[in-house]
């Protein structure tokens, strides 16, 4: 006989299956909204329930956005002449905490991958290359992520949309900030050679 | 200006208000709900909205139930000549997992603490008392936690409701399984002196 009532099984079940969320930690978190009082875990509910309809991809670069042009595009203050081109929105959102970027995003959404049947046709490369006839850009900093397939598909953006006066540049790899040498596999460190830069 | 749109914002920091979820965990979780279709996630919103409408305390021994009685009040198959008085629906449902109890459960909900202000007239004592008079009783398990005002509640349980016939224990307190003796506290040191029993 189970020990718990059938709802808070099912609780327990969907917590469970959010990222990084074991069963331990899906009943601690059941247990503590059961413990709170019904109007303090709506809240919960309802973000949940709406995040959907209230957040979506922006028409323009495909970040997330609760408008139809994100924050990104529809900002004045951004440069125009520089786009990144990132994975996911996430990856968007990653970059911009970093403070250091303020140009244009386009997000992919994914990258090319024939083992899991992922086409260049299945990205939103037709965006990109729409707004890189459109647009003043002069620089694309790829910025997919550093695996075979993201190196696969920055070389393939480079090579379809190449154009003249228009440079495509890849983003630094090597050592992570704090990372251990000696722990390092051995392509981040031959990425990391091969990046090296003067000490100036 | 925030990267993310409003929404994803307010989910995030209603995730980050569940134990043990930081904002990272809370960003991990909402992006993940973000990247799963809409009709995934809703069954998350519904069992969080429909949680306290669905799950309640059993009338009798205050454990969490989705019906009047509880599984274990209404099991004829438990002895209900012991039963195990525990602080919340948690304890009883931790007590129960290890399979070595098959009596009844009682759940205080909480235990007396004068500096939160919480008297014994806001635990479910009279409850108790009542089971203890109608029931066939011989012994009360007194299992509230190992703390100052476990023990005391525990002290205050068996003190006011003594009846003759009736045993009050306390469960055994000291080392736990695989603790290290070394990072033990005094006072669990202590009370595993005080708790030494002959070996057989």
């Amino acid at each position: 006989m189970a020990a718990l009532p059938q709802a808070l099984e099912h609780l327990i079940a969907e917590l469970g299956k959010l990222p990084g969320v074991g069963r331990r930690s899906a009943e601690r978190m059941a247990f503590a909204l059961l413990a709170s009082a019904s109007e303090e875990v709506q809240p919960l509910a309802d973000a949940i329930a709406r995040l959907h309809e209230q957040v979506g991809l922006c028409d323009m670069c495909g970040s997330y956005t609760d408008r139809g042009q994100c924050r990104f595009c529809s900002d004045p203050g951004r440069t125009r002449d520089t786009i990144c081109v990132v994975e996911t929105p996430m990856d968007a959102i990653a970059f911009e905490r970093t403070g250091g970027f303020r140009g244009q995003y386009h997000v992919l959404g994914g990258v090319i991958s024939p083992l899991k049947g992922i086409g260049p046709e299945a990205l939103r490369l037709g965006a990109l290359a729409r707004r890189l006839r459109e647009g003043a850009f002069v620089e694309v900093i790829l910025a997919t992520s550093p695996s075979v397939e993201g190196e696969a598909t920055a070389h393939y953006v480079a090579q379809t949309l190449a154009r003249d006066g228009l440079a495509f540049t890849r983003i630094g790899r090597g050592v992570p900030m704090g990372g251990a040498l000696d722990l390092a596999d051995a392509g981040t460190l031959r990425l990391a050679l091969e990046g090296r830069r003067a000490l100036s």
